[in-house]
């Protein structure tokens, strides 16, 4: 065992440390698509924020790279490993340190994941309401991204939802920033400042995050419309209408198709309409009243309607969770039938309709083809890219993602820019603000350690 | 005129720069109590972002410190000028650009009050939910000190809804951060990083904010309780009901006293009641549907006397506006009676039964006295502070401040630290942030010319 490895080993303890080919192949990448794995040399498994301050020093002392990793479920490949680096893994550090209910937080640790979070939280009767598609994300791979899910168009991304952390800086500090407390105005917002910084300002070892009451009663509807226009223009008059959707999504056919084949999901749309239809909105409700939630719906049929909608199908009990479950895995269904990459543009919401006729415009001279769905009522629009050549997905891409900055978007709603799109981000952005972001990395990694190679890291435009 | 002020006055232009004694004496000051007003040497009303990016330049070059102002409303002193600066006053650059209904965004200039912005979303039936007491407090003074106010509680603080900047850099580029999009996942959230930097990291020359429907019906219901225990230990119950108050204050007998007769609002309480009570619940809900309203306020008040309310007032049209309107004034009443500060530090809302009772225990021996009111679902807690004597009011408010952080609080919830609490906030808060924020405002401002005295500015301490 090299010095340094001894040296890991001796904080977190030999059963807590692996090397070499003793690290399994699972920590090599997260679910990026088309990103080469790459084998750390070390693997630790940290069991309190004090092991982390001191595996981060032993990293500083030696020059080696370090990747924090939660369940590897990013799309980016944020966690992608140096080959010559340290991961740290925090399944260990995986508990529910408390559910506060007077003040409606929980106190977790990194690794906890979304669904063990959700149990914990239910017997309480709260919930934490930001919800990526994943459940077996960890709450700490969410704060690297500033994950975001489907229920956004109601309640915020994770940023909104992160009180409070403690971190350890890459020089071995460990703060703590915010707390139980959901405002604050004393300096500068460090939890902000490391939310969505993909693990390269500092590593969060405890996290605060705010609860909601859980509303018992809840519908969900699907409504097919003839045209993407029409599901496009109506998304701003179902937010205008004051009905709160916390799910606001919209489909493309082909999409919708395959993702209820691929969970055997049966709709009962009769022959017509399905193929009438381009494309398809899913809305959900909740309330603490079923009565009211009944109105609701009610009122909602009648504006779908009213927007164009062909038929409105209220999807009751199994088959609306089952639907937006096949929602959630949309990502394993683009990746079973090949697609080569998963993008997840954020334009303006009333840009939506521009963003994809132009993207699928983009995509013709390549011979490529673009199909999603996507949170429409945060103007997130995810796409499964389908280009097999990697220079010319490259050059579609780079057209994609300067369309929505075109537009007023950025090239990522949630998913972050990781390995696969800090490169576009550093050919795209102002170099201004890239110039600033280097410099707010090295006020906190002097030795430039935390997961070197992404966001304004030059080595990105490799 | 000086070289400097020929230099600005050809940026704005000679009608737009003033100097020496020819400024008036409002810039030398905001609404902090007890600091000492300074005329600034210069003051400029640029009317571009460019004019502003002008200013920076030259003031970098001579190294004259500059001070951004809004309306001047801050409480905490961020906007009193340097004798030798410059100040940038924003009285120019007051348009609500864009009223964006597709997106439900307003863009706007930092000069524009929020009573404008106000009236001007509500002809589109829209509303900027971020309500500081204050409403001739501008959006650019808010973006400073992450503003909140009485429906925080609901609604979040500034940072939750301001989506997009145009900042300008101390250096004096021009940058735009975010848009007209809720979330967003490329880098280092420099919108975040801004909001709340009180003037010292950059300045804003464009906001972005989200929009919310109006909910056309609200009720406010006022309930007195025979002690602060109950007030406070109601609250988290309150919240968990689902009812979704869009206010929840607190108020101590002295202040509803001092509020109603200072407005002269009679609020029909019988004199047993009034003298039985110690604090009382000021809660406020709203709704779309009129029917639904009664429903929840008639739910409310059964929850209210079940948690021991001395009796449960409805509040209608009038009375409940002139309520509210007081409460938003109470600062001018705590002014009016002789208070030497007003602090709002934030506690987890669980702990304030625990800070308001050592709070009075630590004001003592001072012979010093506190009253207030407070934002009673987000543990924020607005005291009048009166203790005549400079050194026993320091000391008292290191006392308190230290009492709040060791709760898990903040030494101010939405004030700011200013000039008033940036000393305290040195002397108590955890070096290694203080030493991180430090580096990260000398990435912004290599200079430090944007605010010296605040905030981690080790001038502070003195």
């Amino acid at each position: 065992m090299s010095g340094v490895a001894a040296q890991f080993a001796n904080i977190v303890g030999d059963a807590n440390l692996l090397t070499g080919a003793a690290i399994p192949e699972d920590y090599a990448h997260d679910e990026a698509l088309r990103v080469a794995p790459r084998r750390p040399a070390y693997l630790a498994k940290p069991g309190s924020a004090e092991e982390v301050a001191g595996l981060l020093r032993a990293a500083g002392e030696h020059g080696v790279p370090v990747t924090a990793r939660g369940s590897g479920t990013g799309l980016s490949g944020a966690a992608r490993p140096r080959e010559n680096g340290l991961v740290i893994s925090f399944e260990r550090m995986n508990a529910v340190l408390e559910v506060d209910t007077a003040n409606h937080v929980a106190v977790v640790q990194p690794g906890v994941t979304l669904s063990d979070l959700d149990a914990r939280t239910a017997e309480a009767g709260l919930g934490y309401t930001v919800h990526p598609g994943e459940l077996s994300a960890s709450v700490g791979g969410n704060v690297g991204t500033n994950a975001g899910g489907m229920r956004a168009v109601k309640y915020g991304v994770t940023r909104h939802h992160v009180v409070g952390l403690e971190a350890v800086l890459p020089t071995g500090e460990i703060i703590r920033t915010g707390g139980k407390i959901s405002k604050v105005s004393t300096g500068y917002d460090l939890t902000q400042l490391i939310i969505g910084s993909e693990g390269t300002l500092a590593i969060a070892t405890e996290i605060i995050v705010r609860l909601h009451p859980r509303l018992p009663h809840g519908a969900t509807v699907l409504a097919p419309f003839a045209t993407f226009d029409e599901v496009l223009t109506a998304v701003p008059k179902i937010v205008s209408s004051g009905l709160e959707p916390h799910i606001l999504e919209y489909l493309d056919t082909l999409t919708l198709t395959a993702i209820s084949d691929h969970v055997r999901l049966n709709l009962g749309m009769p022959a017509d309409v399905r193929d009438s239809a381009e494309a398809y909105l899913v809305v959900a409700l909740e309330d603490r009243d079923g009565d009211r939630l009944q109105d609701d719906i009610g009122e909602l049929g009648g504006l779908l309607d009213a927007l164009g909608a062909l038929d409105v199908y209220v999807l009751e009990g199994g088959s609306a969770r089952r639907l937006i479950e096949a929602r959630e895995k949309s990502f394993w269904t683009a990746k079973a039938f090949g697609a080569d990459d998963v993008i997840d543009v954020v334009v303006p919401r009333a840009a939506m309709p521009e963003f994809l006729r132009r993207t699928k415009r983009l995509a013709e001279p390549y011979g490529a083809s673009v199909a999603g769905c996507g949170h429409a009522g945060d103007g997130n629009v995810h796409l499964a890219v389908f280009c097999e050549d990697p220079d010319e997905r490259r050059k579609l891409l780079t057209g994609v993602f300067a369309l929505g900055m075109e537009l007023g978007g950025a090239i990522s709603g949630e998913h972050g820019l990781g390995r696969t799109k800090s490169g576009y981000f550093l050919e795209l952005e102002d170099p201004a603000k890239i110039a600033l972001m280097r410099r707010i990395k090295a006020t906190f990694d002097p030795a430039g350690i935390l997961n070197p190679g992404l966001l304004s890291d030059e080595e990105a435009a490799r």
